[in-house]
């Protein structure tokens, strides 16, 4: 049995949602068992009762606009994010899912769960939309505003890890994002990751690849530091956003294009799936002692399902025990 | 009259639609005067004679793909280039236009026509598509890998007197692009900048912007460092690639959507306008001692004439006197 725990009281439609995607979950899954934190009360008018499923009463949430999550972690031990942590600390779970706020999910992560044994850095990683009809992870969006080069090095060790088993692509292709794609291009940190991601055994590198080639690359797994990751991802948020407004405003200007818009809609539909955050199933937290997945805070019943499907196949995986596996063989060769 | 230098052999339609553009620029501004330097031959076959236009035999051009720029614009200093920004720098001329590549012209613009006094560095500012019925301005993308605070606050008083003067903006709001809008968000850099930015009079602040935000902020101007600028702009122009290309092959395999296509042609065609760069008419450089204006690569006739028109503004919106004006009161009180 693949044992994870759940924050309930996390996300924009919390608990509902969440318990409606564990029991999709519990449906899909047969191998999973699910340790659910949160508002006792409420969960029971939303859970289909399942002997795989405990619920732990925990009805306190962290604030989605909580200014000091640190404090506020530290400060209350019996929110549901918290307690789901910890029950990966204590060993009872293998991971856990939560669509509670990003930094707070952050930052609860290494207070409680703490950061693999020989792992500088824990890195937050989502999938990028499937626009070129492949999957492509995206790292580091926001964990660390600064990352050295040997950040670089294991956090794209882990995520070779994580794609392989959770995504089952056989040798992923790793490419560091850049402003060039010759190598010598970028910030120092740039050509000092390119020069260790070369010399690597466990990472197939393929060079540095311009965010323009983002959705076109035959990379696997894109990398930089979390700052700049989080500005690509927003930028592609900025720019999905500021076309469908574009093209909504014209549409509704000209008659013509209202028909033409009729005959288009499942194309348009089709695009906004591929775009939404519920197929994507939630980032991962890449580089703590534990599976953590970061579901996003409006995920509906079936983009929390595939969070915990996400969270079940790195378990099942042994993600963690493999990225164990070259830490402990780096510290040797350190020796 | 305004006299600009021209290099007539910069770009991936040079000379031709160089010299097209000039004839519809002679016809659209009577108060310019063009140097031409070029291919005297070549230039003759398109120009239609006038006396505003002077032609100087310069065929050499730098080559697109040159490794190493800045050994070949020491080596041959009668490169079309190189000519046209020594007029700038003899005072010959007050702005320079060219669609030679990007890098040989920073590079050429620092060696040759050099910083403005008391600027610290200088930053290539393009205009952003006009997606939410807004110019916006966006720097650095690409002139300087990385930029302290106090670069980036010289370089958003530059650019609030070009927005001012070239855009007629009457006092344009600058923002700091940023991973979140709250202050004390980022880097280091990003905190001290927000600091400098916040204090300074020359400057109308607004605060932190989430690139998600960078089509439908209110900001006039978006700020950072050439690094993540670039990165920014890649990831733009990788999305709307990418969303292109999704909606192109989404269209040809349903007949019910090429039907709407043909409805909706219109607007996909004013779409690909506004997203043109042929339109933008070019970036800028800020802060050498004279106008600079990059065309785009690609660029057409139209596209040339859009460039000169932006650096026949600058020179007639006396922008570098006015940034002189700023960087000398900035003299006096340090001294």
């Amino acid at each position: 049995m693949i044992k994870l725990a759940i924050d309930a009281m996390g996300g924009d439609f919390a608990p509902e949602e969440i318990i409606k995607g564990i029991n999709l979950a519990i449906e899909e899954y047969d191998d999973i068992q699910l340790t659910v934190y949160g508002d006792e009360g409420k969960i029971a008018k939303f859970l289909i009762p399942n002997e795989r499923v405990m619920v732990i009463h925990a009805p306190d949430a962290i604030d989605m606009g909580e200014k000091d999550p640190i404090r506020e972690i530290r400060r209350n031990k019996e929110t549901s994010l918290v307690r789901a942590f910890q029950a990966v600390k204590d060993n009872e779970v293998q991971g856990a899912v939560t669509a509670g706020p990003t930094q707070a999910t952050i930052i609860a992560a290494h207070l409680i769960i703490r950061r693999l044994k020989g792992m500088k850095r824990a890195a937050l990683c989502p999938t990028l939309p499937n626009l070129g009809g492949k999957n492509r992870l995206l790292l580091d969006v926001g964990a660390n505003i600064e990352l050295r080069a040997e950040h670089i090095l294991q956090l794209s060790q882990f995520a070779s890890i994580y794609m392989r088993e959770v995504m089952q692509v056989h040798n992923p292709l790793v490419g560091l994002l850049n402003i060039g794609s010759e190598p010598g291009k970028g910030r120092e940190v740039d050509k000092e990751s390119f020069h260790l991601l070369s010399a690597d055994p466990n990472v197939n590198f393929y060079g540095n690849v311009e965010p323009k080639e983002m959705f076109t690359t035959n990379c696997d797994i894109l990398i930089t530091d979390g700052y700049t990751g989080n500005m690509i991802m927003k930028t592609s948020e900025g720019v999905a956003k500021a076309v469908g407004t574009y093209l909504k405003e014209s549409i509704s200007e000209s008659f013509k294009a209202k028909i033409g818009y009729l005959f288009m809609k499942d194309v348009f539909k089709d695009f906004k799936k591929i775009m939404s955050a519920d197929e994507i199933g939630g980032a991962t937290l890449f580089g703590v002692n534990g599976i953590v997945v970061k579901a996003h805070g409006s995920s509906t019943a079936f983009a929390f399902k595939n969070a915990i499907g996400k969270a079940r196949l790195a378990v099942k995986g042994r993600v963690i025990e493999k990225m164990e596996a070259i830490l402990s063989e780096m510290v040797e060769e350190n020796e």
